[in-house]
């Protein structure tokens, strides 16, 4: 029940797609700290809809800085973050307080709110809340560049679509790049077959999922805890609170079940004076600690749940099986704008470890 | 920084592998509650080396209650739990504080703790600290099981060698027969290829991972919450907590991201006056709240770090690259060790969220 | 550095005096709940300013439902609550980055926040964030009325006027009675020789302080927790949180320790088949349990810090002595406006204890 | 019901008076510092009964560390602490299963927990629980003298009896005069007569409380926020578990209710480049923060709930009212040996904060 996450760098979620606004409240921005607004305002672009892959509904999000910050430095007290819902057409789902919608939260949260929620646009599990996920991350990058971390991700892979995997060594000028694009790949000619996977879903009134790989690098060796505060367990908490995310895994992961140990140990080396790993099969985390390589993770995204097909549902009022025909407007693949809010989880999982 | 998980259901966890004693004080066991120590003792049994296939030291692992139980019924307050360590052999672990384990936390420790860490038995992240976790993990499912909440686990995989998944429908009584085998498989016919695949790696001085899958049978449409609290978010950060676990899944996780939405999408269907989806991809979560379908869910265990190859590491007093070379007593493959240790956390995690 | 309290209801609040806006996220107003919105703006109107009493400044305060609402009902997620600060007159402020006000926060929070914090109005400790906190309290209350509580207080002094003391039994009637006054006494009497307290205060550019005491009623024995959740220190952290309290006292507080044990221990009996105590020395609560009885306790309110009388400080410019001389509109007793602020936080502690 | 306090320093306490042992594991001890366990054994003792004052009692209240510490230096990990119950006598407890005492928490608790709790010798609400507060608290005072913070307590009252208050500025060379003393008093000459009253109270089966004022010197200024994270709430959430505490005050407390503004503002001045404050009415923290002087504070003892005078109370199991004689070794007055039970939660409380 808490909307509610993190310690040093505290978040406070709020909102539906259709309520007034949503919104964060952000604890722990130091003082005197300057925020760079146009870099907060690209990072909101970059997970808003309007590309030709995405749904065609035109939102404006706009972050207005309620308080804590004045003449755009950080006061050290709680900034309020609140972005007005100025788009929202709420004929089109009428329907949806009867009809669950499969693969969407509807179900759970008609039995949990008793009836109470609101079902427009997602409600509370909306995909809309995850602009103030990266305004928060947007200022947590902006607090770990000044460390000398950074931040990226890229498509690993969608439907069949396979990207490359970031390497051992990872240069962050290589986020740059991808967060310019708007179908981050390392390996750029696989964009068309991205895209013609995402074209093929919505020709089809369906939809595709897919995987981001996510980066975080110049993060020394020591930070995190054994067991609870383990930074997988930080940064999977955060990952799993993202709507569609069905997994996450560190380094290789599954991939690492396949291997001996004499292979999934990272071999540690001394290059310059510092202890590297010559591979880094463990994304730079061992019993919940950094050792000082990039962290490394990726998450895999389950396909958007609304499609335009008929699915067999129920109906909670009738109490009885029903169909289901969607209409209004989706993405058929949100894993290109779900890039952002999984660099933003790492950020603000990461910058509130630190120190800690 | 923080040892302490849960809200409703709290746990505090100590101990190093070699310290006088690993514990665990548990908060939240409702007064009046009638411990069944026998089952908890079943249940650190399991975790428990001794078997021929892990390693030969013997542990006693008496878990003793210093406080909050009288007359074998909970209090109400909290519950100390301790076990004292009996069979320490620190003679082993001389070199270790020079030589840094490849796959271990050793460097990330060391650099945390600025050397201080106790390195003997893997120190703090020492998977002895597990006990407690799976003694909390038996009080929770005596707590669960009132509710006629069950968990259970198998083996997925070992190396190459695959298990069957849970079906789509779950009998919680497939739980009692896999929780009494050794080697607990659906599929009993691959308990001789498992056998293999860890003992060729035992007889070549190294170590298999696997895949372990659980599930949680019982559980009512509506617990959870959206965003920071859901059940994957809880569940995954408990997961993370676990020494060696590299990934978790939901439902089909990876697997989602090669479907359709049209596929991925569970339908859903009135069954006797109950919703139910005809297919469980999802795990039993959605948007964060379970559907009620049983929770189902995934983890990867590396292979054991500890292997008894020569491996390239550094010498962190010498500050210059080594080779270590291993001796003493390691599992070749710890994930039938960490079966109860999933189903623990699993049942942890679901009984802090009931109610909430 | 937190700005969330609370388990079961958690607030989170935000904004400064001379900021867009004040606020609060509220987590845990169940779903269904349908939100008296008059009574809410009742109570934001009983600490409001305006009086003949009070500052001369006028305030709209106008609270505004963002989200977790919808017509008129909670939805069961958090819900965002917001006053803009519609009345700021910030030239009144210009000299307070150098001068620090005698009795105000602005040297520490000088100090903490590295001079970037809003020093317009008191900035972050500004009297004008209780009024979120007074929102977050009727809703409290509101939910506390449905299970028979009641929540009430009175001036028990202004400077050397005192008040008579709650009794053993308390009619939560007299709480509505109260709530309707300005000058909410149990002996109205003494309005007159309060007012001219006050009054003679203003007219020496003078302020004076007082004590209120709280008392909740209908609350059941057994609510709160030994040790770290005792209804006192969940009391006490939010009391102490609302600027001015410097003082925190259950039932007779410091009066105890001028009785023996034979007086100070209330007395036990059956009352219609219910356990109550003949006196409630103990104010209710004892070992950090309720017994049954009303929960009582009173606050100090210091005397309001803003002064128009000269007084020594230091310029944290120059780096020298000063002398600050004070000009605008200021409350020269803010006990009468903190009275429904008191209310509010025993309220928001009291339903936050209930159920766990 | 959380037995767990702290965001940097974090304690959790468990254990009841007659079971097997009592203790707190406290996490937050930083790697590599060294423990003085004669330190720790001192502040343990002085909480102990045993002197003349005291119940005649023998507890041993060694501490046990069961993790945490190698060759004396913390490792960085949890430090449990245990201290074993070796002198309990059960048998005097036998009617308190049916009659409640007065002033005890019996009657909350019997309610709270259903019948379960402990109630031999306090149960979860005994004083016994305050030594491993002590341990906690000894701990802390090491970590901050580090910083050059130290804290000291003396007995301000005792019945009528009146001790000096702490000046404006305070030495902290007298709190190591304090801690030596068994009536820790500023006025040496009020010996006789605490001891008088105490006395006093002990022929008449009778008891006594006082008030205890707390010292904290060395702190900078800036430490602790505005709101929840106020110093004070801080300080008096710990201050009111402490069992018997019914009143918390900082610095004046309620005697600035009796003054002006222009009397209660402590006056500023550069002192040797220092800003203090001429007089210290605030005690140290004006809005939550401190300002650099010493923090001040006391706390109201209530008389020992335990006498041996018949009193009037109720029978649970028969549902009647009835005469409770109490028998067995009590205090007359528990002041004196909650002296460094609240130096001990003014060093936690403060040192959790710092760097915060």
């Amino acid at each position: 029940m808490s909307a509610t996450w993190g310690e040093k760098f505290k978040i406070t979620l709020f909102g539906e797609s259709h309520a007034e606004a949503i919104g964060a409240v952000l604890d722990g921005v130091p003082a005197g700290f300057r925020l760079d607004t146009d870099a907060i305002a690209a990072e909101i672009a970059r997970r808003a809809p309007g590309g030709d892959l995405s749904t065609p509904r035109k939102e404006a999000d706009q972050v207005r800085l309620l308080c804590g910050v004045k003449d755009g430095v950080a006061e050290g007290t709680p900034i309020a973050a609140v972005i007005f819902n100025t788009n929202v057409k709420s004929s089109d789902y009428s329907q949806l307080e009867r009809l669950m919608r499969p693969g969407h939260s509807d179900y759970g949260y008609h039995v949990k709110y008793g009836g109470h929620n609101d079902v427009r646009g997602g409600g509370a599990s909306s995909g809309r809340l995850t602009a103030p996920l990266v305004f928060a991350g947007a200022v947590a990058k902006q607090l770990l560049a000044e460390q000398g971390i950074a931040v990226g991700a890229h498509i690993l892979s969608v439907a069949d679509v396979e990207d490359e995997r970031f390497g051992t060594q990872i240069d962050p000028a290589v986020f740059a790049r991808l967060s310019a694009m708007r179908l981050p790949l390392l390996d750029e000619s696989k964009t068309d077959a991205v895209r013609a996977a995402i074209e093929g879903a919505r020709k089809d009134g369906d939809s595709v999922g897919g995987v981001i790989q996510c980066a975080v690098t110049g993060v020394s060796a020591g930070v995190g805890s054994p067991f609870f505060e383990s930074v997988e367990s930080r940064i999977a908490s955060l990952a799993f609170s993202v709507p569609a995310v069905k997994a996450v895994e560190f380094g290789d992961g599954y991939g690492l079940t396949k291997l001996r140990g004499s292979q999934a140990n990272d071999p540690m080396r001394y290059d310059g004076g510092v202890v590297k790993t010559t591979t880094n099969r463990n994304g730079g985390v061992i019993g919940g600690v950094t050792n000082g390589m990039p962290i490394v993770f990726d998450v895999a995204i389950k396909p958007t749940a609304s499609i335009f097909k008929p699915q067999d549902t129920v109906d909670v009022v009738a109490k009885e099986d029903a169909v289901l025909t969607l209409k209004g407007r989706h993405d058929p693949c949100i894993v290109t704008r779900a890039v952002p809010v999984i660099e933003a989880i790492a950020a603000i999982a990461v910058f509130d470890l630190l120190g800690r």
